[in-house]
């Protein structure tokens, strides 16, 4: 046994979950002191902002920004509902096949079985797992959907306040935007910390000594989070990027107006995409991949001897990890908002970055204390049908490897998509010579990108797995995730800030603000880049975990390439990302084709339109936006739902291990390349177009040739990095977490295919 | 023992082989006999053609087609030997690498050793297997170079040939492109076997009994055919693309004149480049994978009950394969060049594809005869420490079931790279809203095509593993290889009929010569783009056939993916495709800048250049794209070569399988994705260009934005399609090939790193 009482661990993990929400809330609070008097049942007669810095903007201007902000707010909201509607009836479909897939395993009998682990014991009955595993899957979805929209809600919140706050100066609009991040890190990190504690307290009444049971339905958990992110991500990144080209397409290219002007019916449900794709899909992710990893690391110690043993404290070790989390991003979130500031653009990235090294320093000092304090200095875990012997120093090492392989993975994002580095400036160089070696160039990049996060995953599944096994690759993967506040505050500053951007150049804003929304939207950029290369990495290490849950959990104990079910599976599997990013990447080209019929019908039948004398229908292009969407989500949803019930049913758990396996290893270089190869070409289209350097300047200005090229490497950019990439990180987890909610059925039932052969 | 006896199959072999010689030459005397007085020596006197149909094409036109092909034939022959110096240094430092590390497997010792699988029996000593690798390696180099050498010989011969014939017909000009390429196709076939036959012969009078020994030895043969493969496949696939993209950027874009203008510095450079890389580099791969199949399947015999009995017909059935489809092909060819006649343009494309399907049918026939005459009725094979019982039908099913696999593939890529389909016209249609939308829709077509082509693979891969574990996988390569004197005709028919097309033009032909060509030209594009799904899908075969003979022979039993030193190398190994894309992609832009310079600086300092006045100098663009193209492909051969050698020695033989088995099938992925969607997009120009239905006119004609979109596309298709996609089948198949031939020295003393922590 650990140092740490049953009891006190019993309050500490509330605890922290419940000081994470009141430090949101404050934060919250804080944001929303920015007066914005876009309250449009109120009238436009409140006094915008308090200290009015830059008198040049005018009472016009402020006015035009709060209705901006809510024409976005009601466009993100409006999307988010009409997508939660179509999921409530996927989820109550899904739950229904959970239930009947998971309830047949033993024909529906109500007698308690045998353990399978706890051996001499009884445990609950197959249709109580199924229940309690359509529970949880239920739980995981509502806490998804409520991260991404209570994430959604805060950025619309706070995208117009930061445009305000920047006419007091970039570090003020500066702590606007990163405390709304850090709203939104904080809730996601704390709920979904609090609403697994719940489950697994509430399950217990039931399941009593049945850890077995009670951690293998909790896995349902993980699988409804995902399974949301899954449609959000896909879904919101078609909505954003169908939006993006769409108003480009006919706004700059047909209509000759500027990027982001208001007159363009398509701007708002471009706005709109920013907060639905970037925001509430990435935080549905990352939610997606906490709630998995936590699942795997839960489920693999129910089985070893510190769930037989029913040592409580060891067994939420995961959880503790997570909470200690907390405490460190709220100590890291105070260095940039209270500790420091920013009175100059050229701080803004270095504080953003050292937000990452402070947060992964104070959390090794965090792993080290809850691994001596929470873990018998030695325990046995279980190792594909062996035992191993594991200390708890071992622990230590496996969580924070998979700690600072995400800080690694982080600033090699960093190298190959700023272009404060050579390989973006070397993308934009090769725009003098065209659009097509600006393509060839910036490939080769993405390509290049995958190999120092490929080695830094490798050597941390490498430690971690050769300490302890699987539980030690789950733990890596929470270890990485532990900082996920700090990491959601920064990724999620980016997309406001692009926002707040977006909002200045629209109500014609004076230079001075928009230089400064600039500066902070490319320093968002980069750590919008950084964010997916988090999500990705811990979606690999996540998707090994429950890779190595589902095999210990089906009963097998080798995965044998050597073996023609295993192999044929890797083979297919390795080809599934690729079949997943043609259908992603073609419903963005037929998305965003709809969306130029909507936007040119508005130009042509709206009198006085492009005069600026009439208001463009811009809910109308939300609509369409949301519709085609949806629409185009379904495909690519129904492949990564149905392959594991397919392959698992058809074919068994040998040829269904091949095919996780398979698209784990592939998905994660597709992934890997795509968004960084997307980030290089916008930001190479931003380098061009700051001209700060004697080479930019050399590339530029706006509208010469080599602009022309890095203009269109940015657009075939939209939906790799936006789209295709970051849904293939939901694409190889999903598939896991899905197979370990079916194992037990495909254990018992899977395989026709061969069994009739 | 099967029906064959040992006599019979000592004379069946080598007959076979010399009648696909003596087909061959009997091929070039008919090619020959189309006369073109482009011998400079004897000055321009002769009569051109016999039967002069098109009186339009003056003597002086024809002279102008001699000198062409004269200067095309010229600068491949001096890339090529300036190729092989650089190779002769490579084949002797890896062959001492080779003899170093074999030798030391066992101290250098001089002594025979007891036998790994024939148990009670001396086998010949370690260090003999060295001398041995190492002779069977540099016999494969040299098999390989000569085969590359040879068909670039006849294609540089058939070039003008084609373009003349090309005025009495689209027909005569047809046979004699496709004579060419059967040529080419024969020889290779027809040498691969003799010189594998010979090489057999020989190595038995030392070795005896010792029959593993004997065809662990050969191995080699593979590894030094495949190795001269990947210098040929990069080398040439750069130099083919530097000056293509070079010459256009100069020629078309700078200067203004028409492509394949000869004023243009870099023109022969071009058209040498599609004969050193579409012809010597397609040649070599596919000779490395014939080579690589047959050495597969014969180490995996030898170590089974067929081999240990000494059973010589049933140890032959491989060679007895590649006999009997040499016989079949010679039979096939007669169909295309006597038994039809193409009188129509329309002809050309079915005449071509019903090659595929009559080679396959009697090919089936064969398989069977081969299958009951020379196979005992029962026997058992190796599988991994373990026996597998086997019946002789098995293997026919295997065989069958690779030859059928290729055909399949070879339509699917037929259907997603022929303009006649939606894919390509759809791609087509997407250059209405520009070049972005065309890469999008074309890298989703990329990716989507991988689809079918897995499936097939992975059904091959299945029913060919159960029935005859990985002896099957190999004879399955075999069998999708047993019909390559055929598929290499088709194949280098493309590029003989590009060329054709290019004299034509650059010896300004009449028109209608012009639509002959280019009649030509475009089936040779989709023949050229199923010749490369062959390679691609007889790459992954093989490649796991040796991947399974490596395993054997470095006498691990399974490789478990839940082991960490498998999935680190699997993970890993499917990263190595991301890596060598994208050196190979950044040399083609590299090399392509200073091609770019060079024809700058003559058209800058060559008075009279562009007045058609004074000569460029051609060599010159030959030399700098040669070298640019020879110092570029060094570092990703460096990668291919060095990866397996470090891998095994650090991190020993499981790490290495699971390297073996992430780039096999992450690779596969990659490299049908890059080809097809680089042939899509050149298709898709094409298919602009020729405006032959009212949706084609609508997007065109040559110059407006939908064909300058397309035209983007088309550039940036090139090293995909080009480079690095077919250089993928290598990187493969090539890793594969040296880990089986340095396999005893990694299961002797590998693993350092992992010994020594």
């Amino acid at each position: 046994m650990g140092m740490l009482s049953e009891g006190l661990t019993q309050v500490l993990i509330p605890a922290a979950a419940l000081v994470g929400i009141a430090f949101a809330l404050l934060q919250w609070y804080l944001v929303s002191k920015v007066n914005v008097s876009g309250d449009f049942s109120n009238g436009y007669s409140g006094k915008l902002i308090e200290e009015e810095e830059d008198g040049i903007d005018s009472l016009e201007v402020s006015i035009k920004c709060a209705e901006i902000q809510n024409a976005i707010s009601v466009g993100a909201t409006s999307f988010l509902f009409t997508q939660y509607k179509y999921l409530s009836v996927f989820m109550a479909v899904f739950a229904a096949i959970i239930f009947f897939f998971l309830g047949s395993v033993k024909g529906f009998s109500t007698k308690s079985e045998p353990c399978t682990y706890s051996q001499g014991k009884l445990c609950k009955p197959a249709l109580a797992n199924a229940a309690f595993s359509t529970l949880a899957f239920l739980l995981g979805a509502l806490t998804s959907v409520l991260s991404g929209f209570l994430g959604m809600k805060i950025a619309t919140y706070a995208n117009a306040r930061t445009t305000l706050e920047a006419r007091k100066g970039v570090g003020k609009a500066f702590i606007t935007a990163f405390r709304s991040g850090a709203v939104m890190g904080f809730l996601l990190a704390a709920n979904g910390l609090l609403v697994l504690y719940i489950s697994i307290i509430l399950f217990k009444i039931y399941y009593g000594d049945d850890w077995e049971g009670l951690y293998e339905s909790i896995t349902g958990y993980g699988l409804g989070g995902s399974s949301m992110a899954l449609f959000g991500r896909v879904g919101g990144g078609i909505y954003t990027k169908a939006a993006d080209v769409g108003a480009d397409l006919v706004g700059k290219v047909e209509r000759n107006i500027p990027e982001d002007d208001p007159r363009n019916p398509a701007v708002i449900a471009d706005n709109v995409g920013d907060n639905v794709g970037d925001i509430a899909g990435m935080g549905s992710d990352l939610f997606g991949s906490y709630a998995e990893a936590s699942c795997a690391a839960l489920f693999v110690a129910s089985i070893s001897s510190i769930g037989i043993s029913h040592d409580y404290t060891a067994m939420s070790y995961p959880l503790i990890i997570s909470s200690v989390g907390i405490v460190v991003c709220l100590i890291t979130t105070l260095f940039a908002t209270d500790l420091s500031e920013i009175r100059d653009v050229s701080q803004i990235e270095p504080s953003l970055k050292r937000q990452l090294v402070v947060s992964t320093i104070l959390m090794t000092v965090g792993i080290a204390m809850v691994s001596f304090f929470a873990l018998p200095s030695e325990f046995t875990l279980f190792n594909f049908g062996t035992e191993k012997a594991v200390k708890n120093w071992h622990l230590f090492f496996c969580v924070t490897i998979g700690l600072w392989a995400g800080l690694v993975i982080g600033y090699t994002t960093e190298y190959y998509t700023s272009n404060a580095y050579s390989p973006v400036q070397d993308v934009a160089d090769s725009c003098r010579t065209g659009a097509a070696t600006n393509v060839i160039f910036g490939l080769a990049l993405g390509y290049k990108s995958v190999i120092v996060p490929i080695f830094a995953i490798a050597i941390a599944i490498y430690v971690s797995f050769s300490l302890a096994a699987m539980y030690g690759i789950a733990v890596a993967a929470l270890g990485m995730l532990s900082t996920i506040a700090t990491g959601l505050a920064i990724d999620a500053y980016g997309p406001i800030s692009d926002n707040a951007g977006g909002i200045a150049e629209m109500a014609g804003m004076s230079h001075k603000i928009r230089e400064r929304t600039d500066a902070l939207d490319a320093a968002g950029n980069t750590t919008a880049a950084i964010g997916k290369g988090f999500a990705i990495g811990s979606a690999a290490l996540v998707s090994l975990a429950l890779f190595g849950a589902f095999v210990s959990r089906a009963g097998i104990n080798t995965v044998d390439v050597l073996t023609p079910k295993v192999f044929v599976g890797l083979i297919v599997g390795a080809m599934l990302p690729y079949w997943f990013s043609a259908m992603t990447m073609k419903s963005v080209g037929s998305a965003a084709l709809k969306m130029v019929e909507e936007v040119r019908r508005q130009f042509n039948t709206i009198p006085g339109l492009m005069e600026g004398r009439a208001k463009p229908d811009y809910a109308n292009c939300v609509k369409i936006s949301t519709d085609a969407s949806l629409r185009e989500m379904i495909p690519p949803g129904a492949l990564v739902m149905l392959t594991p019930l397919i392959t698992g049913t058809l074919f068994g758990v040998e040829t269904l291990a091949g095919v996780l396996a398979g698209s784990l290893v592939s998905g994660v270089q597709v992934a890997i390349s795509a968004s960084n190869t997307g980030g290089a070409w916008d930001n190479a289209k931003k380098y061009i177009e700051a001209g700060a350097s004697e080479h930019a300047k050399s590339l530029g200005p706006k509208g010469s040739d080599a602009h022309k090229a890095a203009v269109i490497g940015d657009t075939i950019g939209d939906p790799l990095k936006d789209t295709s990439g970051p849904s293939l990180n939901i694409l190889i987890k999903l598939m896991a977490v899905e197979s370990l909610v079916f194992a037990p059925f495909f254990a018992a039932h899977g395989g026709l295919l061969f069994k009739f052969l």
